[in-house]
């Protein structure tokens, strides 16, 4: 097993960096608890349209989530808001008691369902000024996730260009489930824009568009459609790669979070041996589409895989071929949060440990852009 | 790792089986090649249906294989026929050369995509006759698998009760794309004729039935669409395990075809974490996911998973825990065929690659049933 992550110890000698950090949450929800909270960041014309219409948000499922809200029942904070929907108490259970040096907040607000695009590119960017200032303003140790209605990619791309001027935001949010794959030409705007401002895209568990949510139709239940996520990150890795994203954007980067990690291997192999008998249908890839993987994506933790021998978890992240690939989460303040103290199993040592909970993460996302 | 595989030696001494095999292929493709070879099997008004419509075949894709027919260049019979369209020439191509023992035919014409349910289950029974009279008939050696219309299940069990009277049928074939997972209830009465008719069901790669074919819509190329199948094939596990479909079919049994396998072990530890926490959906299970997947599934081999490292392959069989869960198929005549001298990597144990060779498909289908 190789060393490539980076030994904390260096992060302090590199002049970017002020802040030695030792615990990173690469995934944190706030929440949107009431469409009023967005009424502030938008124009008269949707302020109307939201009031005649009784709109109240677009979050909608057809799975069942057996916990309300997809929350850990303490989550829920006193004053009546949503799990994610209070700075102040989240602040309180999961930054000071955990350590936590820096946390990445993805508002899970699917603007891009929305047909209306002007009406879904109007909340995104209501949604990024909210959580400015909402939530940015109020702790140094929070860090943002720009929010895109993927349906308009011209007007995603414009809002990456607004929003990351804030040097707090520090990447661009993408649901797994789109009604396309993200490599496909029509986001090319949006992914232009992420590699010109330095941003690296986060492609994020989730997403209920209408279409079928495998490739196999619609399955029944919540324990299908959350053990069956990782179809869609293989899918959206598949695309970015093949369509030749990364040749175009040598410097763009994914993190894949709340996907797992584990299915990486069979897909580098897969795909490698494929490339080997049909290279000739994508020509513009110069290396192996493992390597493209490897060099461009990392993923988060949660929820962390948990074979029964530990081992085997030691023998997926050599497959995988980086020790720097994880990044830890806890996806707060969701039902199957990860503690940062019992995520990882102790067999990991002590140096890879280090990377997994803060390092890999400093390395790969700027949190100290200016 | 543990050696569950059975020794070829046990074999012999068991009373049903009559012939000790050393090679079982998996996975052949037979093809129709016109449509007049299925009037001899069709009644009065499907030939009429056809020949007014001027009916080809429903055999259709979006995606360009870059291989005329997805076929190896030198499977092209002299005769004009197709790929696997000439019983004599693949026969002399594959089972003659390599000492093939037994093969199973599978068909891949896509009755299933028809609209017209009536059309799509007649043509399912005239390709499983023309299976019989013009493959079966033919050489000892060949097994048949019964082609289905999956859009109508109740006609695809009347099919599967009526063909697999003929005990040279070995499993039904289904798609692993469909328009639902094949647990859903829809497909009960299907799934129960397979059980009553003690025939496992043979899940293979494809399917284009009009929806998008990943989790997040079409990609644009082959490659996506080929090393995206496992997608299909991890929704199709999910949802006959979360569906309770082993509890009401104690004895069924499923292979995976053509759709790998060194992603299981990440689907089976998700599956188990995530059943931890939502099991009350789910209360007709009565044991870890993980538990029906090793129990009741076995894939085969091609195309072979190839790790750089061979040692990433012995690691993978021992995540998914059992020895015997592969059995080898070389996909004859497409173009990414697995030779049988060389697709197994040489760091595999004798005893394994035996079970892989041959044991393993014995002990799974029933090639000497009568």
């Amino acid at each position: 097993m190789t060393t490539e992550a980076i030994p904390s110890t260096q992060l302090q000698t590199e002049s970017k960096r002020h802040i030695a950090r030792t615990l990173v949450d690469a995934d944190v929800h706030n929440s949107v608890n009431d469409i009023s909270e967005l009424l502030p960041f938008l124009s008269d014309r949707w302020r109307t349209y939201i009031q005649q219409a009784g709109f109240k948000s677009p979050e909608f499922s057809r799975y069942i989530r057996l916990y309300e809200r997809a929350a850990r029942r303490d989550s829920f904070p006193p004053n009546g808001a949503f799990p994610g929907g209070d700075q102040e108490f989240a602040r309180e259970q999961l930054l000071d008691p955990w350590g936590i040096d820096a946390a990445i907040l993805c508002p899970l607000y699917p603007v891009s369902d929305l047909h209306n695009l002007d009406f879904g590119s109007a909340l995104a960017r209501a949604v990024n000024e909210w959580t400015a200032t909402i939530w940015l303003d109020k702790d140094p140790r929070w860090r943002g996730s720009i929010v895109v209605n993927t349906g308009d990619p011209l007007a995603a791309a414009e809002e990456i260009r607004r929003a990351g001027r804030d040097p707090r935001f520090v990447q661009v949010l993408l649901i797994a489930r789109a009604p396309a794959p993200y490599g496909r030409r029509q986001y090319r705007p949006m992914l232009a824009a992420a590699s010109d401002m330095g941003l690296p895209l986060g492609i994020h568990f989730g997403g209920e568009h209408g279409g079928a949510i495998t490739a196999t139709g619609c399955p029944s239940y919540y324990i299908e459609d959350h053990t069956g996520m990782p179809q869609a990150f293989e899918a959206q890795v598949l695309s970015l790669v093949a369509e030749g994203v990364f040749e175009t954007f040598p410097s763009l980067r994914v993190a894949l979070i709340e996907g797992g990690f584990a299915w990486l291997p069979a897909l580098m192999w897969r795909f490698d041996k494929n490339f080997k008998g049909l290279r000739d249908e994508v020509p513009w890839l110069q290396k192996l589409p493992s390597e493209y993987i490897r060099e461009h994506f990392r993923a988060t933790t949660q929820p962390m895989e948990e074979p029964p021998n530990p081992q085997h978890l030691l023998q997926i992240l050599d497959m995988i071929g980086r020790d720097d690939f994880l990044m830890f989460a806890t996806d707060y303040p969701h039902w199957d949060f990860d503690a940062p103290d019992r995520a990882l199993p102790s067999i990991l040592p002590a140096d890879i440990r280090a990377g997994i909970m803060a390092a890999n993460a400093e390395a790969f996302y700027d949190f100290d852009r200016t």
